[in-house]
């Protein structure tokens, strides 16, 4: 196995991270892994907002319902669908924009996003940093659209914590392969062997770790996917001119 | 420059494959990669349906649109938001599953599926492999969902091509980096000229290919982001139970 994969397969989240900065060059490096992500159609209709700046830091860390390391770690990234870029260059063709008001668009925003966000990911591990990806930036995607200058047609997607390792953590348990792997057609006859398997896996992992306080897979999706976990994300999209009606 | 950064500035799309298969330890590793990447509230929403029977690759190659390139390549593999995998833990905690009729779930399918696929790029990228992802398994979803065996909650979102390199391709030149990286704030004062350069750039990238039906990026989005490029994936995800309505 070479070290690219060694370091993909050796992935963990980072929420320690010593006050040190990172260096300019390495942070260029970080962000041309994801400026040369592939995208659909080439439209490039990702960008990120790059925040050092620890005022910003601290208002995002609490924007995210309380995320301290997001104010530790010395840079944080936002990443944004930027469909206000593409409407640039269909409106120099002549043409109106339709794409951003689709689901098609808002997958395809996902998509594009996650890979901007993966490669960005795999080139700090390989600089030896920490990262931990931020989910809660749609917790209040509003207040992140005013305090990042976001125009319509944009919407903040997700954030990337980057910084120098303070205390590191252990991998965690995936689930069996096999109800990640499919071979020709898709086959979920095992997924209940497989879940019950994991549940206990967690389990043993919290314990492991001292915490008390850890749920079992299904009891922390049970909790979190019986509702819309960030329910801001439709009506902020909406006002951003991002829609799914079609 | 460390290696793993050079894979991913030196990323360009193949879609010419020896007949060589890729083997199982290759393959292996990659999937593997992907399984190992992070995914929100760590709940593994994300399966993949690798695909090697020739006939099946063959049918996929016509329903994406004629790419000749997934009946070529040896290894081709589905990405499918799943949560159908999810529902069965958020039962067995005596919940009920919302995430899946939300814009919110949509999304986090949408950059989960973008992180799993672009840890299995660079994977491959690693060991040498050529690869393309392919949007266009959003083209017939419904063929794709009877084909793969696709069950309730799930949905195929994009696919990757893996092979070994038959013709090499050149990278393709990226818009400059200042519209892709903001510092602190959003600001897009600079994008109409950016966009009027690039415009220029890839029509001499289309020359020193001898493509002569090359279009300008502006033009190409004109043409396909006028429209829902693939118009069958909100009815079908309807049909599937992935819905927007929250």
């Amino acid at each position: 196995m070479n070290e690219t994969i060694k370091l993909q397969h050796n992935h963990r989240s980072i929420r320690s991270y010593k006050a040190d900065p990172v260096s300019d060059e390495m942070l260029n490096a970080i962000i041309e892994a994801g400026h040369r992500a592939p995208s659909s159609m080439n439209a490039q209709e990702i960008s990120v907002v790059v925040v050092r700046d620890a005022e910003r830091k601290t208002k995002i860390a609490e924007l995210a319902g309380g995320q301290a390391w997001i104010a530790q770690a010395p840079v944080f990234i936002a990443i944004v669908a930027d469909y206000n870029k593409t409407d640039i260059g269909v409106r120099k063709a002549g043409q109106t924009q339709v794409i951003h008001e689709s689901m098609e668009g808002l997958i395809v925003a996902g998509i594009d996003a996650g890979l901007v966000l993966a490669n960005m990911m795999v080139a700090a591990h390989s600089l030896g940093l920490g990262i931990v990806p931020i989910g809660g930036l749609r917790r209040s995607p509003q207040a992140i659209v005013d305090l990042l200058g976001l125009p319509q047609l944009t919407f903040p997607l997700v954030g990337l914590c980057i910084g120098h390792i303070e205390k590191d953590a252990p991998l965690k348990p995936r689930m069996d392969v096999n109800t990640f792997r499919h071979d020709e057609r898709y086959d979920a006859s095992h997924y209940q062997e497989a879940i019950d398997n994991y549940d206990a896996t967690i389990m043993e992992y919290w314990k492991q770790l001292g915490r008390t306080d850890g749920l079992s897979w299904s009891q922390n999706l049970g909790n979190n996917l019986k509702q819309v976990y960030y329910p801001q994300v439709k009506p902020v999209a909406a006002m951003q001119g991002l829609l799914n009606d079609k």
